[in-house]
C-alpha cells in the first residue's frame, strides 16, 4: 500500500496526541458537528463523528468519523468505543439505545434522562409544569375525543405537534376545526401535543451550557425570527425588557440543572402578553447559538467540547454590541452559495460559514453573521451577504 | 474493503462540492497550514497540505494532504496537479522549484518571484534598497576581508545571517570580533548578511494582504516582542506614535505592491532611534498575525484564502481595544499543553490554539489571545494562561 493510501482508521486513531484531553464522540455529522470541528482543532481535542456519509459537512471538514447509522445500535457502539465520551449533533437517537449504552458504561453528554427532554416534546412540557416552569397550556390526544375536548376549553384553531421527530416546522398542524382533526388523525398514529394558538409577540432563545462537573452559564438573551416555520435570523441582544432578558437567562439556567443537562443547550421561549413561556428545548449546540462564533467570548461549538470534557467553561458575553446570524436556505437555484462565495465576501464584516450540503429548497446550507455597533445596519449586512450566498434579493 | 477503511485518497478528492470556489494546496503542515484548515471550513474551501507525515499538525486537524517533502519536486507537482493554486505554510522551498512549478503552468500564490523576498535575506534587503526603502546598512560577504571592511565601517560587533533557512534566531551570530568571524567561516560556508548592531527601541510588524486580483489592505500595526530570539507575545496595537504606526502600514502596502505579493505577508520593523527600518519579509501567515483570529474582523487566515483565491478582501480593524497573543512555548515538561488544558482554559477570555506537536524545548507548541479593554489586564491574562499551558510560572 502507497504512502498516500494508508486506510483512513489509521488516522483517526491518535489525533491528538496521547496526552491529550480526551476524544469527543458525536452522534451526527452534520452543520453542528462540522463547526464543533472547527472548535476542536484549537483545543487539540479529537472529534469522531458518526457519519451517514463520507460527505457529510463534519467529514468534509476534517473531522474523524465512523460510518454508521443512529438508527442502528452497533454502530452507535462502535463510536463510543472509540470515544471518551459521546455527545449529539441532533435529537434522532432512539432513547432506549441511549439508556443500553449508558448500561454498558458509556458517558453520555447529555444523559438519557436529560436528552429525552429534546427528544420528545410530551415529556419535556411535562418534566417542565412539575418543576413549575411557565409552558402553554397542553394536551395529549390520541383520539378525537381530547382533540374536541382540548377545542372546548380553548377553542379551535389547534396546534397539533408530532412530541418525536418534528424541526424546521415539520411534525407541526394547525388545525382550523374538526374535521381537520380527523384528518391528521387518519394520516398519523399520534400520540399529539396539542396546544391553543398562542398570541406570541417575539421568540426568544437562550443557550445555557452546563459541564460535567454542574459548572453553568448563560448565553446573552437572543431574539429568533421565524420565516416558513424555520429559524431565519437571531439578533443578539434580543430588544426585550432588562426583567423578560434576566428572567429567560435564570430561567434557562434552571431548566439546565433541573434536568441534568451536559453540554450546551437552548432553551426557547415564546414572548406572549401574559409573560414568558418555554417552548422548545434543545440539548446540543443550537441554531440560534452561531451567532456566538464571532459574537461571543466563546463560542457555543467550544463551550459545548469545554462541558462536555468537563473542562471549566468560557465567558459568555458579547463582543459587540450587536450581533446578527442570517441562514443561507437552498432554493430552486440550481447550484449552492460556494459558487457564489465572492459575493458574500463582498459584503465588509459577513462572516461566512458554508456548510458543505448540496443544495435544496429549504434546506440550511450556511449562515453569515456580522457584529457591529448598530442593530439596523448589523442586521442589513447579514441579511445581504446571505441574500448574496442564496443567489437572490430578499 | 470495509465501509470503516476507505483509502484516504477516497475522501480528499472532492471535499467541498464540484461548485466550490477552488482547491488550496499549502506546501507544509504545520501550525500555520493547521489554523488555515480551521479558516477554511467556514469558506467551504477545500485545503490540501504537503505534509511530511500525518502526525503533522494541519493533518491532524483534518486538512487533505499529500505525504511528500518540499525538497522533492516530484511531490511538489504532485500538490500541485490536485489544486487550483499553490501557497505556503513556510520559506523552505529551492526557489528553482517554484520557478519550474510556474514554468508547468502551476499558479502560485505568491508566486516565485516574490516568494524569493522571504527566502532570501540578501535578495531581500537590496530589492528593499534598491525600491527605496529605510533599512539597515548591510553588506554580503563571504571572505574575512569583507567582514574587516563592513567592521571598519560599523565597528565590531557585526551580526551576521545566512540568507536562507534561518528562524527563530536560527542563523544569526553576534560577531564580537574578527577571531568569531574567522570562526564562523570556518564553520559555514557563506555568503552570510552582515549588518551593524542596531540600537533597536522596538520591533513592530505589519499583516499586508494582497489578492491575486491586486487588492490590498493591511493590518493594524503590533509589536513583537522577542525572548530568546524567538517571538513570544504580539500586542495589538503597538504603543507607537500614530505617525510611526501610518508609516509601517503605509511602508507594508508599498512593498507589497513593490514585490508582487499574493496572500498574506508580515512585513517585520525595527523602530531605531533613527526612524523605521524594514527588517524581514515572510510572505504567508505569519506568527505577528495571530491575534487577528479573534483580534481582527477577518482573520490572517482567511484573509490568505481569500487572496490566493481571487476573493474580495476582509475588514482588517481590531474587534477590541487591546489584543495581545503570547506563545507557548515546549520546556524540559515531559508532557505537552494538551495535558494542561484545563488550567489554561480556566482562565477568562483565554482563546487557546494548540498545534498538536510533540514538546520539545524551545518548540512553539500553541499560543493564546486574550481580547480586552485594558492592555495591561490583557497581556497579564494571555501570559497566565500560556504561563499555564506550559506548566511553569513565567
Amino acid at each position: 500500500m502507497s504512502e498516500g493510501l494508508r486506510p483512513l482508521e489509521d488516522r483517526t486513531v491518535r489525533r491528538v496526541g496521547a496526552a491529550g484531553p480526551g476524544r469527543v464522540g458525536m452522534v451526527g455529522a452534520g452543520q453542528l458537528a462540522r463547526m464543533t470541528q472547527q472548535a476542536a482543532i484549537g483545543l487539540g481535542v479529537e472529534l469522531v463523528v458518526l457519519a451517514e456519509s463520507e460527505s457529510d459537512p463534519a467529514v468534509l471538514a476534517g473531522a474523524g468519523f465512523e460510518i454508521g447509522s443512529p438508527s442502528e445500535y452497533d454502530d452507535l457502539r462502535r463510536l463510543a468505543g472509540r470515544c471518551d465520551v459521546v455527545t449529539f449533533d441532533h435529537e434522532g437517537v432512539d432513547p432506549a439505545y441511549l439508556s443500553r449504552l449508558e448500561a454498558e458504561g458509556v458517558t453520555l453528554a447529555p444523559a438519557a434522562g436529560a436528552k429525552l427532554h429534546a427528544q420528545d416534546k410530551l415529556h419535556a412540557r411535562r418534566a417542565l409544569a412539575g418543576h413549575g416552569f411557565p409552558i402553554p397550556d397542553f394536551s395529549e390526544a390520541v383520539g378525537i375525543g381530547e382533540f374536541d375536548q382540548f377545542a372546548a376549553s380553548h377553542s379551535w384553531p389547534v396546534v397539533a405537534k408530532a412530541p418525536r421527530g418534528g424541526y424546521d416546522g415539520r411534525g407541526v398542524w394547525m388545525l382550523e376545526d374538526r374535521d381537520q382533526a380527523r384528518e391528521l388523525l387518519a394520516d398519523a398514529p399520534g400520540p399529539f401535543l396539542l396546544e391553543p394558538m398562542l398570541d406570541i409577540e417575539m421568540e426568544i432563545a437562550v443557550i445555557v451550557a452546563r459541564s460535567l462537573n454542574g459548572e453553568q452559564v448563560a448565553y446573552p438573551v437572543v431574539e429568533t425570527v421565524q420565516r416558513d416555520a424555520m429559524c431565519r435570523e437571531v439578533v443578539a441582544p434580543a430588544v426585550v425588557p432588562a426583567e423578560v432578558a434576566r428572567s429567560a437567562r435564570q430561567m434557562g439556567q434552571e431548566i439546565a440543572a433541573a434536568i441534568g443537562a451536559t453540554g450546551v443547550m437552548a432553551v426557547e421561549f415564546f414572548v406572549t402578553p401574559g409573560g414568558l413561556l418555554v417552548n422548545e428545548l434543545a440539548l446540543r449546540p443550537h441554531n440560534s447559538g452561531h451567532y456566538s462564533i464571532e459574537g461571543c467570548v466563546t463560542s457555543q461549538f467550544e463551550q459545548h467540547l469545554r462541558a462536555v470534557l468537563a473542562m471549566p467553561l468560557g465567558e459568555t458575553s458579547l463582543t459587540a454590541p450587536s450581533v446578527v446570524t442570517v441562514n443561507v436556505v437552498g432554493s430552486d437555484e440550481p447550484v449552492g452559495p460556494e459558487s457564489r462565495l465572492a459575493a458574500g465576501l463582498a459584503v465588509p464584516g459577513a462572516h461566512l460559514h458554508l456548510y458543505g450540503k448540496q443544495t435544496q429548497p429549504g434546506r440550511k446550507l450556511g449562515h453569515v453573521t456580522v457584529c457591529g455597533q448598530d442593530a439596523r445596519a448589523t442586521a442589513q449586512a447579514a441579511r445581504s451577504a446571505a441574500s448574496a450566498l442564496e443567489g437572490g434579493m430578499k
